[in-house]
């Protein structure tokens, strides 16, 4: 079957997936995004379960999303995905949010990597069907959002949790969550930080992979008006070496 | 539209809510069924959706669930509910998962109640719709795992873990949501015994809301070979004081 360039995709803000204000937690529509992301190129040849017993994998090394509204509890929501550019070693995946009557909710942007499952080494992207995402390539669809930025931190971080990660933290490939980060970062914030404070943007960037057992620490530094830059470290439960496994960013603003 | 006393929902085990053996969490079955239970009583006018305008609302009070086999990753799977009995402030809710071709993987057990969320006492469950839950209980449909059992537990019980809930424990109601529970007693075990150990049979009881920002402490018991009794108390932050607010039992069997 011939494929679009973009793909739309339906999904429901479970109620459960909801916070305390009624509207669909951030990790959750993370997670539709990497879903998105997954059918769309499992559709169209180049997914994680034609790539697995290829001895490669996607790996998501940076993700953005920012909102105007978020979705509330039972309300049917797409997410349009496309590839916007792809390197040797590396593709930028946009995304675009929209609720059930058509109006524009946010947008994400995502950079991914293939990697060979067994060296841990980047792998050419265009050697899946003869550079088959090319085909695939939208340049102008609008996204209109900033891209990942460098989040640039200094000393003033603090310190302000230490987490041991344990067996619900571990995805398929034995690697700490790609979402469970998103989780852990906005649990930094007290609850009732949300009931005045909309989560306007947020960005991750993933440095290293952590391990289930690893014990990660969060460095929090505030950068702007609601804007706070965070480092995640691993470290052996019985080793002090800390070594940088993903860095993030929160921007809210007052509701 | 006519309904029928059984509803039956298809759902996917999503990647990324698979663990590391490549099978869905319990977490996340445990919320396809709370789905499911949802959207049953939802279609046949005493769901959350009527009853929330109304100030009543459902309250989960048991859950168990025990499986034969857990869906693999992009498996398709059914979730198939039904009413077994009503009370006055109590009803039965069963599950039968199965898989794509038919076959049985496990069956759920709950017990739910209705409450005035402003008095957040028991309400009559018969009072709505003159009784229309009634109309669908079917007393006769195959659920052949045991009910909830309770949980006995002696002085044995040794802390084991204590945690801070945070923004993602809080579900809309305010309080810790039920699946994070499930969660959360799943870690008290290191991610190596689920290598060596299947979960076939979990269950829990809910006694008291927490809420977020409480610290639950988990205190663990051994009462037979691969059976595990958890008792959760909440105290607030400041306060030693703690009171019982779940019991659960995970049962493994060796793989």
């Amino acid at each position: 079957m011939e494929q679009t360039k973009i793909a739309k995709y339906k999904f429901l803000a479970e109620p459960f997936h909801c916070d305390y204000s009624n509207h669909l937690f951030m990790g959750h529509l993370g997670n539709h995004l990497l879903n998105a992301a997954d059918f769309h190129s499992t559709e169209r040849g180049f997914g994680m379960n034609y790539l697995m017993p290829r001895h490669k994998t996607w790996v998501l090394s940076r993700l953005v999303i920012e909102m105007d509204e978020m979705p509330s509890s039972y309300d049917d929501f797409y997410v349009e995905t496309w590839v916007e550019s792809a390197m040797r070693y590396f593709t930028s995946r946009n995304y675009a949010i929209s609720a059930a009557d058509g109006h524009m909710l946010g947008y994400g942007r995502s950079v991914w990597a293939m990697i060979d499952t067994q060296s841990r080494q980047p792998t050419d992207i265009f050697s899946i069907h003869d550079g088959a995402i090319n085909n695939y390539i939208d340049k102008d669809y609008p996204c209109p959002i900033a891209s990942p930025s460098r989040v640039k931190m200094g000393d003033e971080a603090v310190k302000v949790m230490e987490l041991k990660t344990r067996y619900n933290d571990v995805d398929i490939n034995g690697h700490i969550n790609s979402v469970k980060y998103i989780e852990h970062v906005l649990d930094l914030f007290p609850v009732d930080w949300y009931k005045s404070h909309f989560l306007k943007r947020f960005e991750i960037a993933y440095v290293a992979e952590a391990h289930g057992g690893d014990v990660l620490t969060f460095y929090q530094e505030q950068t702007a008006d609601g804007a706070y830059c965070i480092r995640i470290t691993k470290r052996a439960d019985d080793d002090a070496t800390e070594t940088e496994v993903a860095r993030g960013k929160a921007v809210f603003i007052e509701k």
